[in-house]
């Protein structure tokens, strides 16, 4: 459609939703929506959170700014191709409405964001998601509004274009993936998320740490080469605007992050935690993330018999944040060698007392080993239950996210990825 | 509308355009117009901006995409409201649109945003000037989408909610100011500002470490009472997030500022002074300015025979960048006592190898003295022709601007902005 200049790219883009933070903000709702034009939203949720009475408080009050709201408690905690059938199916009887509202982490907002798209455009879940799996169609017309309110400080969902979702007859974690999908507002509200049981800010902050970490040494948007407007994604390289997005994120983590999990109750910590949550997503929600990501969703998906403490206990599951953190040391060891300084930057963002010693690759598998060992995370893939036969299939689903391996700082094949499953068995002992 | 608690305010906000960056960028535009479901628009530049042709060659762009571009240079360098009255008029014997693009320095965008405004809302201007100067309406309709292109570096207008206008008959420099007014795109083309001549340079440049410093000290967001959402305002004080632009711009500038004058060929600093701008837009759009911005609207507004390089001859004027910065080192020295810590940082942050001796709060005027001699500013107000016998007059200009002054440090009297402008009669003398 338009002539393209040969050489490197030379533009990034950047986007975000417009953003509320603080305590109480999340009593605000109903003014921002009557803003917005709404007169009638729908708010998702998951049984879970819903236990917690947020999302009832949020839509009651509402109804001061003549908001009419139904909460739908639709979401299943990482959904599925199922489940967000089932979320649609209400809210196609119990609507028409004008807006969307989320309460809850990443697998309530990807649910309406999901619910928010099938309503507003034509079409079946399968049309949308990403290629293979999918038919990767982009939707025509613009969503209706949705505002997002994380009651998790982690997925930074409320900032991206993307909704994650296990296919289960496939049993593959995919997703769907379009500019058209970003909420308009995120509500940040740190008292929402003081209810998070310790694995929870455990394995969700592990996701903010590998947000922030894999979006500073990703792939330079000035390393592709040049796009064209229409080939444009939303996640296009590291940047100077989601660098600083990450090394903030990265620099609040180091404050705060052992004590939020240590002591719920401390709102200064959940605060910080909330902000780096915000941070981390505004920065890999443009920037990208890779490796650490990309493994996550076969351990994720592959999942055989591990209930971890925090979450619901009838099925088992990895937790996504807990998914991505037990390949990143290792993902880093090997990321090293493209970007030396970036790594151990890093790392003392994260630990401003970390040194190198006689291998500076070291430095910053050393930093993330010891937190999560001192938050309580597993031990590698084997403490989640995975060993050496497990790993040809964790590699295979792994490659399939090749929109993610593509902002990746360094090629990678498979027996790179291999190599980091292996070593990742056993991190620590 | 709704009850609020008491107590210190708890809650920030952010908001932005979406943003693409870097050298080329603005050939894409079509393609985003056309995502924003654009056919028809108009391009507003001036008369000098126009010369250069990057407006007509951004409109010539567009029809690859489909999309039907009238170019407009109907934007006034600094605009009055005769200016805008018409560029309104203009605008309606050629419209419909439905879309508005920018290009140009903050006065094409500002004059667009009033275009845009006027042309999607019934009423005139002085309707939606701030009180007490217009009756302060706030526009019932979303305004169709604006994609700001600025080609100076320095008003950072692409990010912000505002237009500011001289009332010709009342002698007095203000504004319209609210969210509906904000881009819903900056297109930030390096490649575009590298014809600004050295003197708009200095003082556009000047206009961004303002923006900057003035959010920076800013006074913190949570030393406002709570608010009702209904009262929240664009501005609303110093907070995370616009520290972090705020500081991010200060590092910029340190580096690529005086170059940027030098040498105006220099890609690299024309980069970084474009993304400075950018920043601090995205900072000050957020926290708010104050005594320095305040003091320059009367400065300007009052000027007498003033002539400035670099600008159109016909009219005397003194550049928006310049009259902020012509209090600014005074301004820094009142406000040191509110937050000594961050005066420090910022004269750092300018200067990495600044010390300060026995009077710290010496330090901040001392590095903006020094850099604004360097890039040819005059010395103080008495370089653009006030005097002691103006003092009076420039005060009360200055006291009109309570939106601004607001976001003061500390309380502001008559007294306090009358020795600020007795200090900077002259500067460095």
């Amino acid at each position: 459609m338009s002539h393209v200049p040969d050489g490197p790219e030379s533009v990034f883009t950047y986007g975000a939703p417009a953003l509320k933070f603080g305590p109480g903000s999340s009593d605000e709702i109903g003014f921002d929506l009557s803003l917005l034009g709404a007169r009638r939203v729908l708010v998702v949720t998951d049984p879970g959170v819903a236990a917690t009475g947020a999302p009832d408080r949020v839509a009651e009050r509402m109804t001061a700014y003549g908001i009419e709201a139904v909460v739908h408690d639709s979401a299943h905690v990482e959904p599925t191709d199922a489940s967000i059938a089932t979320a649609v199916e209400r809210a196609r009887a119990a609507g028409p409405f004008d807006a969307f509202v989320a309460v809850g982490g990443g697998s309530a907002i990807d649910t309406a964001k999901a619910v928010d798209l099938l309503l507003t455009n034509p079409g079946e879940l399968m049309d949308y998601v990403n290629v293979p799996v999918g038919a990767g169609r982009a939707p025509a017309s613009p969503l209706a509004p949705l505002v997002a309110v994380p009651t998790t400080t982690g997925t930074g969902a409320e900032s991206t274009t993307i909704c994650v979702l296990d296919v289960l007859s496939l049993q593959v974690k995919t997703g769907i993936s379009h500019v058209r999908l970003r909420p308009v507002l995120a509500v940040v509200d740190p008292r929402l998320t003081m209810t998070q049981p310790p694995g929870v800010t455990a394995s969700a902050g592990m996701d903010i740490l590998c947000h922030a970490l894999e979006s500073w040494t990703a792939r330079p948007y000035t390393s592709y080469e040049r796009k064209a407007p229409e080939q444009r994604v939303p996640y296009c390289g590291a940047n100077p605007i989601s660098d600083m997005w990450s090394e903030r994120a990265m620099r609040l983590l180091s404050g705060a992050f052992r004590t939020a999990v240590r002591d719920g109750s401390d709102e200064t910590a959940r605060g910080d935690m909330a902000l780096a949550a915000t941070f981390a997503g505004l920065g890999f929600g443009n920037a990208g993330v890779h490796v650490p990501h990309a493994n996550a969703y076969p351990i994720a998906g592959r999942v055989k018999d591990f209930h971890p403490e925090g979450y619901p206990q009838d099925e088992p599951m990895v937790p996504h944040g807990m998914a991505v953190a037990l390949t990143a040391p290792e993902a880093f060891r090997w990321t090293f060698d493209a970007s030396p300084e970036r790594h151990l930057a890093a790392a003392r963002f994260l630990d401003p007392t970390a040194e190198p010693g006689a291998d500076p690759a070291a430095l910053l598998p050393r930093v993330l080993c010891d937190l999560m060992r001192d938050i309580g995370l597993p031990d590698g893939i084997g403490g989640v239950g995975y060993d050496a036969s497990d790993i040809d299939g964790l590699v295979d689903g792994a490659l399939k996210q090749q929109r993610l391996l593509a902002t990746c700082p360094k090629p990678v094949r498979a027996d790179d990825l291999a190599a980091i499953f292996e070593r990742s068995i056993r991190l620590w002992e």
